[in-house]
This record gives C-alpha cells, structure tokens and sequence, in this order.
C-alpha cells in the first residue's frame, strides 16, 4: 500500500525547484514552468554568480491553484518544507529561530515581465522572538526592528490588503513622538513600538494576530502572489500587452514563487541596493546604466520614493563591489548574449545578484544594441533580425523636436530622459482624465508625482508621461519605454496640484487647459507646442534594414493612395503598392460635384456625362501615382464604397449640392434616401457597382489605361493591376474581366498606342465565399489580394464600426485573445486565407498573392501570411520598416 | 487524305436523328441531347404507335450555335439533307414537289418542358409550285392556300419578327370581301388572294420575298427556334423556374428542333386535333383528360383562340379513334410508367401522335397519381414518394372557400376550374400592373382575355388568374396549374376593357378598385371577399406522407414562436421545434413597455427590475409550447436582435413612450441614438448581447426552467433546449453555457424542484467562423443548429435588407444561379455547413446537428441537408409536409 501511493505521488509533477550551494535543480528547465525570475536565478547560480539561494514554486502549481478553486494543491506544502529544510541546512540558519533566524523574500515571477504588476513580501520568517534573534545575529537590533516592521506593513498590505495609509499614521505618531522626519532617523527603540503598532494596525484591520509561525506566514504569501494573478491591475496590464500583439502574454498560465533567502542592502552604510541594465535601454550604448541607493532595500529605488543616484559613481562608495558588478555585466551578457536588466544588493560589503532578466529597451536601443553585439561577435546578423521586436520600430520612426523650433522653445525645466520621442498635449492630472480625453480625441500628457500600475489605462492613452519624482528604472520609466512612449520621469521642479488641477514650475502656472511639450530624449519639459519632425532612417537602422531585406522572402508593399503617400513608403523600403483606394480621390472638392451629378442621374447617357468630367482627374491621379512608384507594381482597386457615402446626408448640405447642381433639394434627398441601407457594409458596393453601372468601371480602366500610356510616352514604367473589389462568386469576376479587357483595348485603340502595357487584372479577397470558391474565381485572376479587414468583419460577423459596443467587453473576457482587426485572427479567418491561396494555386500554381488590410503591417500578421505563402504584404508607409523586418523573422523563424 | 478527312468528321458528334420506319436513331439516348420532345417521339415510334417520320437536331447543336456566334455549325446542313432525303423516300413524297409534296413542322424541344416558350413552325415546305401540287394531291384547294396562308403568317412571326396585325388586317379585308365572319368561311379564291396578299405583307415588313426554296427554309426555320432560345420571354421564364429551385432549367444547354412531316387536322370534318393528359392534372382522376377540335390545326387548341369540347365527346365523332386513342393512353402509361401529355391529330380518320412528355400536374393530382399508380402495380411506393415534386405539395395545402360563405356568396359566373385553389384579390388589367402592386404588398388577381409568354411576370405575382376565353390547356392554365396557383380560365361571361380597367359581369361593373374570389376548383368566380379556410390532410396525402416518413432519415421540425404555430406544425407532421424566436414574445403591448425600460436604465439593478416584470410572460410562453410540443424537443433561442429594434424610432412614438415610462423623450431619443449602428446586422447582438448584458439570459433561462418545473408537475413531457445565439467563437459559448447552467441550478434550487429536468445546451451556428472553428465551437454545445439566413448574408457579404439594389441583376446575369436565400448556396455556403459538421462532430461524434434557416424547408436544401448528414430540418408550420417529402426523396435518391 505504503509503496503504491509513493508510486501514484510520484507520478504527479514536481513542485518546488531548489537553487543554491546545494543543488540548483531548475536550471535549463522551461522558463513557463519556473517563471522568468525563478529561471535566471536558477541559471545565475549554475554560472557561479553570488545569488542568495532559494527555491521556486511553479507556474504550474499558481494554474493548479486556480482550477483548485484557489486553493493550494495537496503536497505543495511538504515540498516546501523540504526545500526550506535544504535551505536551513545550506545557510545554517532556522526558520524562527530566536539566535540566527532564516528570512526569506517571496516575489512573483510569471515567464513573461510584468514590471511592478505583482506583489512582494520581503523578511518573511520574522516573529516577536526571531526578531530578536536577527538583532542578536546581526547585533543591530535598529535593523531587525526596522526588518520587522517593514514585514508586517507588507503582510498587512500584499497578503491582507490592508490600508498603507494606517500604517503611515502610525509611523508618523512615532516620529512626532521622537521629533524627526526621515524614516531612517526614528531609533531601534522607537521601531520596537513602531512594531507594536503596526501589528495593533494589523489586528485592528484583520482581526487576526500577525502570524508568528514562519510557515504559515509563508503558506499566506504564497497565496497571495498567486492571488495577485488575478488581480485588476494584473488582468489590465495583460490586456493591454495582448492587445499590442504580445501574444506570449496572452499563453501564460499564471505566475511562479520565488522564496530565496534575505540579503540587506539596508545594514548600514557599508550596504546598499541597486537595479541597471547592461547597456543603455534609451540609447543602447554599451555602458552599464544603472541607479543605486546607499543603506537601502531595493523596492525603494523601484518605487521612486528616494531619487538614487547612477551606478558610474557606484566606485566612489565601494570600489571592489563596482568592479565586481562589471565583471558580472560581461559574464552575464557572454551567457545570455542578451542585454540583461539586474538588480543586486550589497550587504556589508558583500554583492549579491537577485535577479537578472533580458533588459526592455526602445526599438532605437533595441537597433543598436543588436548591430553592436554583431560587432562584437556576440551574435550573429539573424539574431540581430530576429532580437529587434518589428513593432518597436516605431522608436525609429518616432517623430523628434525641429532644431530650429528645439532652440526657440521656452525650457521651463529638466527631468530624467526616461523614454525617447518628442510629445506635444495638454495637461491631464488623472489616468481617467486622460483615458476620458483621450477618447474624446485630445492629445494629453499625463502629469504625476510618481505613477502606479493603477495609471497604466491613463498613461496607454496619453501622448506622453511626465512625473516629478522616481529615476529612470521608476513605474513610468520603465512602462513608457515599453511602449514607445515619451516620458520625462523626476522632474522635481515640477509642483503638482492635482486636486486644482494645475503644476507650477518655477513660479508659473500651469492649468488642464494649456499645451506643455515634453522632449523625452533630453528629459526637457517646454511650455506651448513645438513643432515636431521626421525621423532619420540612417546608421543602424539602415544596417538592421539592409539584413532584414536578406533575409526576408516576402516583398513589401504599401497602402498609399497619393503620389506623396507613395514617396513617403518608397523611401520607407516599399517595393509597390498594395492597394491604392480610388474613392478618396473622388472627394476633393473639384470633384465630388461630378461624382454627386453621377449619382443623381437617371439615364447610364447621364452618368457617362459626368464620369467623363472625372476622367482628366482620375488619369492625372493615376499618372503621378505611377511616376512615384516607376518600376514597381501599382495595385489600383476600382471604386468600392456605396453611392450614398458621396452624398450629403444633413439637410444644410444637401441645400448647397443642390444650388451647386441645379436640382432642388428634394431630388437629392430622395435620392438619398434610395440609397439608403440597412447594413451598408454587406450591401450596393464593390464590383456590385460594376455590374450595375459598368460605365465607372469603364472611366476608371480607361484613366489607368490613358494614365499608362502617357507614362509609356515619357519612358516611365508603370506597372498598374487592376483590383476588383468585393467578389464573391467567380461569374462576377469573369463578367468584369471582359469589362475590364474591352476598355482597355478599346482605349488601346482610341489612343493609337503602339507600345506594349502589362496590366494585370486580379481581385481582391475579401468575402468568405471568395476563399470557399477561389478555385474557380483564380481563374479569371492574375493575382489575388486577401482585404483581410472585410474578410475579417464578415467571418466574425462584426461590423468594425459598431464594435465599440461589445470589443472592449469581449477583449476583457479573453473571448478574442485581441482585437481582430488589429491582428489577424488566425485560428477562423487564418483559415479562409490559407484555402483561398491553396485553392487559388490550385488551379494556376504561381497566381500572385498578397495581403492588402491593415494587418498588413502587424508582425504576428505578417508571420501568418508568411506561413500562409503570401508573395507580399502590403501596409501604411510608416509600418513598411516594421513589415520589413517582420517578413525577415517570419523567414528565418520558419525556416 | 480522303480517309483521314472521313476519320476526323466522324469525331465530330452527330448533329441529326432520324425516326420512323427506316431507322430510330434517338432510340434510348439522352434527353438532354434530343430533348423532351425529340425522345419521345423516338420512343413512341420505337413501341409502334402511329407518329408521323421526322427527325431531330439536338441540344448541342443549339449550344454550338451560340457558342459559334450564333451561326449554324458546318456540316449541319448536310446532315439535315440527308435526312430529308430519307423522309421523302419513306413517305414517297418530294420536298417543294408540284404532286405530292412533303411539308414539316419544325418545333423546339428542350430537355424540359417550357410550354408555349418557343417558337413552331407548320406547313415548312410550301411555296407557290407545291400549295398546287399538295391541293392537287389533297383534292383540296381551299386546304392547300389555308396551309400556305398559315405558312406565310407562322414564318414572318417567327423567323422574321413581322407583326401579327399586318396579317390580321390582310385577313379581314379578304373576309370582308366575301362578306363572311369566320376563317373557316371563306373560300378557296379568298385563301389563294389571301396568300398573295400575305407575301406582299412578308415583302414590305422584310424587303424579300417570300422564299421559295424549301431547304432554305427549313435552314431559317431552324436558325429560328435556336434563336428564339434566348428571346426574353423565355429567359424570363427559365428565371422563374430557376428561383423556384427547378435547378434541371438552369442546366439546360439550349433546345432541340424537331421537323416532323405534316398531318393535318384541318383537312375537312373528318379530320381533328386534341391534346390530352392520360389522367386528370387538377384531380389526378385515371381518366383522360382532354379536349379536341374538328377541323384544326393543334395550334389552335393550345392558343385558346377556339373552345374546344373535352375528349369524353369524341366517340359521338369518331368513335374508332376514340377508341385507339384510349388503348393509346394504356400503351403509354404501361410504358412510361408515368402519367402523360400528348398531342394527336386525326387525318381523315387516320391517328397520329404527335408528342408525348409527362404530363405536368399540381400537387393534388401529383399525390393521387402516385398513390393510385402504386395501387395499379404500376410503380413502388418508393417511385411515388420520389414522384411527386416536394414543392408541388403546396397544391394539397392550399386554402379553400368556407362552405358557409362559399354558400352565401355572390356568384358572378362560371368559367373553366383550369387550376385549383382559391384566390381573393383586387382586380388588375396587365402584367405591369399585377407586378407593381404586388410589390407594394396589395393582392391581385390578374384578368385578360388570354394570357401570352409576356405576361409570366405578372402572372407570378398575381394571387389568382382570371381570363375570359382559352380552354383547360390554354396558356394561362398549363402556367397556372406549375406553379400551383388559383386560376379560373374561358370564363365568357367576363367583358374585359382593358383600356378603362374595368370588368363587366352580366351588367355589373368592376373596377381595379374591386375585390373578387376565384374558385379554381370549381371555376366560379365570385363578387367580394370569400372567407377562405385550411385544408384537409388525409387520403392519399396521408398515405404518401406515411411513405415518406418511412423512407426518410432526417427529423422534420418546425419554426414557431407560439402555441398556436407549434399545434399547427404538428398537425403537419413536425416533430419538434427547430427554432423558437424569443423576441417576438416581447413585442406585444404589454410587454415591450418593460423591455423599453430595462433597454432605457442605466444600472444593472434597474435592467434587472424590468427584465423580472417581463419573466411571467415568458414562462407563459414557454409553458404554452411546451405543452403543445409535448414529448417533442423545443430550441428555445435567446434574444437576438439589437436592442435598438426595441424602441421607436419616430418623434411622435418617442413621446408617447417616454409619456408611459415617464421619462423626457429626449432621455429615449439620446438611447436610441446610442444604440444605432452602421450595420445592425453585424452589430451588437445576439449572443453578444448575453455577454454584455447577462441579466437578459438569466431571465429568459429562468422563465425556461419555470416553465419546464411547471409541465413536469402536469405530468407535460417538455424537452427545452436552449439555443445561443450568433456564437463565432468557442469562448462566447463557454463563458455563456457555465451561466445558463448557473441559472438552471439556480432556478431549479429556489423551485425546491427534485424532479429531472433534461435541458439542452446548444448554439446557432450562423457565422462564418464558428463554422470554421467548429471543433472547438462543439465542445460546449450539445447540439448545432446551422442559421442558413446569417450565415448566407455573412458568406456572401448580402444584407437581405438591401439585396433588392442589386441580386434581381445578378440572377438576371446569372452570377447566382438562384436567390441564395431562398434555396442553399451549396458551392459556397454548403462547404461552410459541411465543415462545421464534420468540425463538429470530430470531437463529438454524436453531436446533434439540424438546420432553422428558411432553406429548411426547400427541396433542394433539404436535399443538401440529407447528404450533409445532419439530423433534422426545421422550417415553416406550414413547409412541414413538404420537408417530410423532400427528405424522404433525398434518403432515397442518395441511397
């Protein structure tokens, strides 16, 4: 029996990790089993860095939890106590113990970072009678008070969810009593009673006594990290990373437990704490950049609360551990050929390393470090390709302050340069202010002391972050730079009032109503707008480009419906253009008159009357779209909205189309109102308009096709393919074929042209029943083009302008891992992409395919398409570096 | 060389069949490569009856003809020479001869039967030499002009497009010099006068003579009927059957040509033409069903011009062809072992035959026929069941006159019961006219004189159809009778003017202002509004039905939102009800007041407060079909549409709201502004309504759960299964399912009920995606129910609501084949349904699986359904007999 159970134990997975002296039994494991934290640590050991030892619960056992009906599964505590035995046993130490106690920290650590989104007990094994002993081991007994009275605020805080305020009265009543202001003044007999106090405050607020049995204490903080899974903060912060496209946030299955043993930056002025990455997370200069606190735990450098100061004048206070962290910087950055975000902690003297993870950095530092580390030999050009997140180009692309503009700007003050970019708004003193404004279309800068995981929503939707306190490894630093944000953190000149709304620095006012500019590259903060401009796409961007273009096997090409457009993404790398809509070309004001007398007429006698008013129009558009993008391929799609979004819908306007016409009124708003849909999207439209009214077809061939053949007279190489939009049975397609064919030979003629045009006509993919049957519509395609915005609003059954009504619930209660028409959702319309280009192929086995929505430029899209066989994907000019660089990692990731 | 030219025409198909004596080429080949027509008359000649020698040109040849430019193939001529040849070698008698000459009718013929759709040409092989020589051989002159006169005026109609008033003109002036009324009248100098007269109209309408040269046109002639193939009127009619779900029309290639030697019935008294049903097509009654006329030509029977006497009197004329014409009837039925459609003509005393087909019929005759045919040994039950056109049972359904008001009403006149049924409508004067108003929703009847191929449209929209001269064969009837639809036909009594829009009944005057009632079945034509009722399902429409459930494999079960729509299916068979609509419940007056204000608070609590006033109405509504679906499953479906279809829309009904709930209007114009949408369709609704606005679900489950408690305590055996709607993914229907099931649990504890309630979990698939995601789709549901309607609008991208602007084009242009609303898209939509099926049960292998679109009780869909492998369909109450039908013929035909 004895033995059959033993068997039946051992079946169920290991719990508990151990790392340390002993053994370190999580090393090379999955970093989803152990968590990010619980990983490196584990791996830190196993390469002879000074890491205090410990153990790691899974994330297995917090996914357990959950399904458990968030209870603990059985065994988890005797796997525990083992492991704390172990550690007893390495460090000679007792839990408890009233002459050398163990104190051990328990932090969080899900496989993916989430700076500041779970909670941390730091001096846990502390009880009236270790508390004394850890006075006696450490013949301070300041510091173990002021240890135990942090535990217990802590407890009170992460595991009960108590008020920090209480506690905070009842520090002030102690420092009132003792007549000094710094934390650090208060003396060991003051910390005594701070202690009785506290846990006074804890009862009070709990009904409980503070628990004095180690394990116990142990058995609740573990509970509460994996409590704080789930917590608002932490499902919020989730969602907002998924919604980015961060879809390895979106597999989690919840967060490991790191128990390790205590080290004390705060044992005295021999002692200290710090956090830094190994290069420069701005700019990406290899250069330790890192802050550090004398006589400190490390949550005070992360919480901002002390401003610390930087690691190069570490040397000046203890020379011996400086040297020490360098060499741990190149043994770190040798083993992990990454650049790595560290926090250590000296205790009298002695460094310790708590913590090491791959660094965040912006796409600027991102670019360089990956070209510097091929420099360097410590990587190769595809891992330089494939270590640059695409999205994070963006940083490259940031718009920065005009010099000129930079020069003339009215500097009220300097905080820290906590996240590149130049951002212009106005001042919003709340994270919901922001969020409200926001959506109201203002740009907002959101004004601080100090932010919080409860601003993340807040600082999402504003143009920038400015705070007046914490360095640069603060809350706002490090989730601005996340995202690409400007932010200027610490800047202490800056007097904020929140509840007057107003700031005031250096003696002038400030309200909500006026606009600030915040450089987040210098760390200035300006009064008023300055003008901002273009980035640079020169050096290491240009290199990480030039490998990209290597790499990738997909061409590039952009959405662009303007000769500027189409410079602007020609000189962004794009290779032709995907889609040029045609309809926008209709609404200028010269020409909407015409469009307008179109759909008012009766007869086709009338429409071709005002059609040929355009043509001139449409042939110019079309020439210097061509010119612009000579050489390359031109994707035209035929006119696809519904006639009545040309009319005017308010009756004042119509009044004016009509004087402008010469109708009356009445006619237009009839006509309107025939117009009129119930579900627009799914309704008159697309290659439906040609079928109906071939004569705009035929004005827009014949523009193309005259368009052409005046570049063909000025030896410029147009290369257009005519899009049919919206088709959904392959009759319409080979219907409008022969339309199409007979225009352009009959304008061929008209025009006496001799030379040779290559027009390919192909269609664009984009209703369901296309994908079903693209079989039989390839046969009457040169190319196809996925519309993978339609496609997407049809096989969800969701009109993209009326999500709004239940996305936002839907993204919340993971019912879509994101938005779909922000990242393609491969499991359902993945599937109709991949039939449409098999049974395209199926039948012409080189048929051209590519990409046209907006997904266009997503990189988890563009990975899809690229696994989908796509010849190209086409984007926004500004996203064309971005799908540059995400067609060479789907590339060399597929591989 | 010879061999090889020889070798390579003898690839090439053979174009011509001949029959007769000689040889029966057609024997046994296909009907779509000899038509209907052509077949027949190889198969009659083959069983020995007496058919005039002919041949056949076949359907590919007329395909060939368009294909090639509309121009004849090469070759054909002499194919057809040869032919001629052999006709005037085995009638010994000589094309264009001055003795004897041979004379044809050229007939069109395609696979199926399209009456009075194409164009017949008679006495082919006249010209001024041999109208001597057949008067010569017919010792008749007056008969040979008459021919010839015909000749003239059929080929200028026909082949040249002359007006038929040029030659009526000619003709009254012809009678007027002889001072006579009748055609039959006027002499022999008159006809020849006559033909002259007729040349000179052939020469001024065409600028050619008359030609001469029978070859030549025989070769116009047939140039004719190919292009008469695609005239509008016959197009107009493939479209209607098309839309009709006859998917046979929509293959046919093109039509045959039939030239056949001429008999004639116009030779003198003892000659005749008749045409005839082996049985009754109204009763289905074994007995011969026809009418004749002595001395004419078969032409004039079917055109309605002369009234002809029914076949029963045909003995009292001449009693020994009545007889071979009765051992005909038996020949034909024991051959084609169905009922039949025949034409003969007696030549002096001689029978000919000169066409059998089935005969078509309406389903009352369908179901008796087939019954009475399994009674006489005929054919199996199963031949009967596949016999009778599902669709056609509509004919059994068809509503009659209340005895008591049939009584009481106010009988104008009797005309011929040509199809049965009864009809109540306002009177309308031309086919437009019939059409418009239909569209705006008014019932009409349609009167003319005689109806034409032109007159299709407005025949369809008609409610009933009334004309005042033509016989049980006449246009109106043999189209009327197709489709099922009340027509009362030669009703004399009736003067029609059309120019004033009136009707005058024994000197009483009706205009189109004016009701009427048709009894097609008895032929009475009735002032006013006759209060109609339902039929009666017994006799053989029982029997077939018993058949048909013994032969099917699928359920059959029914859409109904009420009691009274569930005890009225079941009376049709229904075994359960596919779809129950909730929202329908709501829109009584007592209770859209409470969705209103549920749809107006702003807090859950107040949503909640509403929804509980609505919960005894639905529990009323439950119980009530439940218990009328007693023992039956009852797929209740949540709410579905947008709230915004809740409130009202107008000012006008907005003030009176907000009077009754006693809020501001403004308050209800701002929430129905909030809730409007681009494309309500793909909006919020549906299952996305339960995920934002869960408190709705609850209250409709708890009315389910009560409801069901309350029949189990009367001992009513209720099978609820609850059907979520609009689900596109696996997560809506997890996150939904575990609340119904809270809910259940919920409502089952507060009921304190112990009993066992077996309910049902499933979901509505209706969007392209959960069709693709099926399999993950399916492990929360215990059941699927494909929602054909969304899921066509969503596959296709057609708003039904806006269709209108452009699918009348596309089935006009082909680009659907049929309104893919009303029958099942197969090619596109059909792949979506297959997948979600086999997605589905790939991980539930038993997973239930039906079908509540309107194309549930569509023959074809049905058809589609049965091979899909689902379990049942769901349609109207009222679709019910025919889906029973339709399944059973898709169980055996795909056997």
């Amino acid at each position: 029996m004895a033995k059959s159970k033993k068997a039946s134990a051992s079946k169920s997975a290991k719990m508990v990790y151990y790392f340390g002296q002993t053994k370190t039994e999580g090393k090379g494991k999955a970093k989803a089993l152990l968590g990010g934290k619980g990983l490196n640590l584990a791996e830190m050991t196993s390469i002879g860095l000074p890491v205090p030892p410990g153990f790691t619960i899974t994330t297995e056992v917090c996914d357990g939890y959950y399904k458990n009906g968030e209870k603990l599964p059985a065994g988890l505590m005797d796997e525990i106590q083992k492991a704390v035995v172990t550690l007893e046993e390495e460090l000679d130490k007792k839990f408890g113990d009233d002459d050398n106690p163990l104190l051990v920290s328990v932090r969080s650590g899900a496989a993916v970072s989430m700076p500041g989104m779970m909670n941390t007990i730091l001096n846990l094994g502390l009880n009236d009678v270790s508390t004394e002993g850890l006075a006696k081991a450490t013949k301070n007994e300041r510091f173990a008070y002021d240890a135990y009275r942090r535990l217990i605020n802590m407890y009170g805080d992460v595991v009960k969810g108590l008020a920090h305020h209480d506690f905070e009265v009842a520090f002030d009543k102690v420092k009132k009593k003792y007549k000094v202001t710094e934390d650090t003044e208060v003396p060991a007999e003051g910390l005594k009673e701070l202690c009785e106090a506290y846990k006074a405050v804890y009862k009070k607020g709990t009904g409980e006594d503070f628990p004095q049995d180690p394990v116990f204490q142990l058995q609740l903080a573990v509970e509460a990290v994996f409590g704080s899974w789930n917590a608002d903060r932490a499902i919020s912060y989730r969602r907002i990373e998924s919604a980015k496209g961060n879809t390895e946030i979106g597999n989690l299955i919840g967060t490991a437990v790191n128990v390790q043993a205590m080290v004390y930056g705060n044992m005295g002025d021999d002692s200290g704490t710090g956090v830094g990455f190994t290069r420069d997370p701005n700019t990406g200069q290899n250069k330790f950049y890192g802050e550090f606190l004398i006589n400190a735990q490390g949550e005070d450098v992360v919480a901002g609360i002390r401003t610390p100061s930087p690691v190069s004048e570490m040397g000046k206070w203890d020379k011996a551990a400086h040297k020490e962290l360098m060499e741990i910087k190149k043994t770190l950055e040798t083993h992990y050929k990454e650049m790595q975000d560290i926090e250590f902690t000296i205790e009298k003297g002695k460094l310790f390393m708590l913590q090491t993870r791959t660094g965040k950095r912006n796409g600027i530092a991102a670019v360089k470090i990956a070209c510097d580390m091929v420099k360097e030999g410590l990587i190769t050009e595809k891992d330089a390709v494939l270590r640059v997140p695409a999205s994070d180009l963006t940083h490259c692309l940031l718009p920065s302050f005009k010099p000129t503009a930079r020069n003339a700007a009215d500097v009220l003050c300097r905080g820290l340069n906590a996240s590149p970019g130049a951002a212009v708004g106005k001042l919003a003193f709340t994270a919901h202010d922001a969020r409200e404004r926001f959506e109201l279309g203002e740009n907002v800068i959101l004004v601080r002391r100090e932010t919080s995981p409860e601003d993340v929503e807040g600082m999402s939707a504003a143009v920038g972050i400015l705070t007046s306190t914490g360095g640069a490894t603060s809350h706002a630093a490090v989730v601005a730079r996340g995202w690409g944000k400007c932010c200027v953190a610490g800047a202490s000149d800056v007097e904020i009032n929140e509840k007057a709304k107003t700031i005031v620095v250096n003696g002038r006012k400030f309200t909500a109503k006026d606009t600030i500019s915040l450089d987040g590259t210098t760390g200035e903060v300006m009064a008023g707008e300055v003008e901002t401009q273009e980035p640079k796409l020169s050096g290491d961007f240009a290199k990480l480009m030039v490998w990209a273009d290597k790499y990738r096997t997909m061409g590039i090409r952009t959405n662009a419906d303007s000769p500027a457009d189409a410079k602007r993404a020609r000189a962004f790398g794009a290779e032709g253009i995907g889609l040029c809509r045609t309809e926008h070309m209709f609404f200028e004001a010269d020409r909407i008159i015409h469009i307008r007398a179109m759909i008012l007429a009766d007869a086709e006698d009338d429409r071709r009357a005002a059609l040929k008013k355009l043509l001139p129009f449409q042939r110019k558009d079309f020439e210097g779209i061509f010119k612009a993008m000579a050489g390359c391929p031109v994707t035209v799609r035929l006119l696809d909205p519904p006639l009545h979004e040309f009319l005017p819908h308010e009756a004042a306007a119509q009044k004016e189309m009509a004087a402008e016409l010469g109708v009356k009124p009445a006619e237009i708003k009839k006509r309107s109102e025939a117009l009129h849909e119930s579900n627009p999207m799914l309704g008159h439209r697309g290659c439906r308009l040609s079928v109906t009214y071939p004569e705009i077809l035929e004005m827009q061939v014949q523009a193309i096709v005259e368009a052409s053949i005046n570049c063909a007279k000025k030896k410029i190489d147009a290369q257009p393919e005519i899009m049919i939009p919206l088709v959904g049975t392959a009759a319409e397609l080979r219907i409008l074929r022969e339309k199409v064919e007979e225009t352009i030979a009959k304008t061929v003629a008209a025009k006496k042209f001799e030379g040779k045009l290559n027009i390919l006509i192909g269609t664009m993919i984009e209703i369901p029943r296309a994908c079903l049957t693209a079989n039989e519509v390839a046969e009457y395609a040169d190319f196809f083009s996925f519309g993978t915005n339609d496609l997407t609003q049809m096989t969800f059954g969701y009109s993209r302008d009326d999500v709004g009504g239940f996305l936002p619930d839907y993204i919340e209660h993971k019912i879509v891992p994101v938005d779909p028409f922000q990242s393609l959702d491969q499991t359902g319309v993945g599937q109709l992409v991949d039939m449409g280009v098999a049974k395209g192929r199926s039948v012409k086995g080189k048929l051209k395919v590519g990409i046209c929505g907006e997904h266009g430029g997503d990189p988890a899209s563009i990975d899809f398409c690229n696994r989908a066989g796509l010849d190209y994907v086409s984007c926004s000019p500004f996203r064309v570096p971005i799908a540059r660089l995400a067609a060479a990692q789907a590339a060399l990731s597929q591989k």
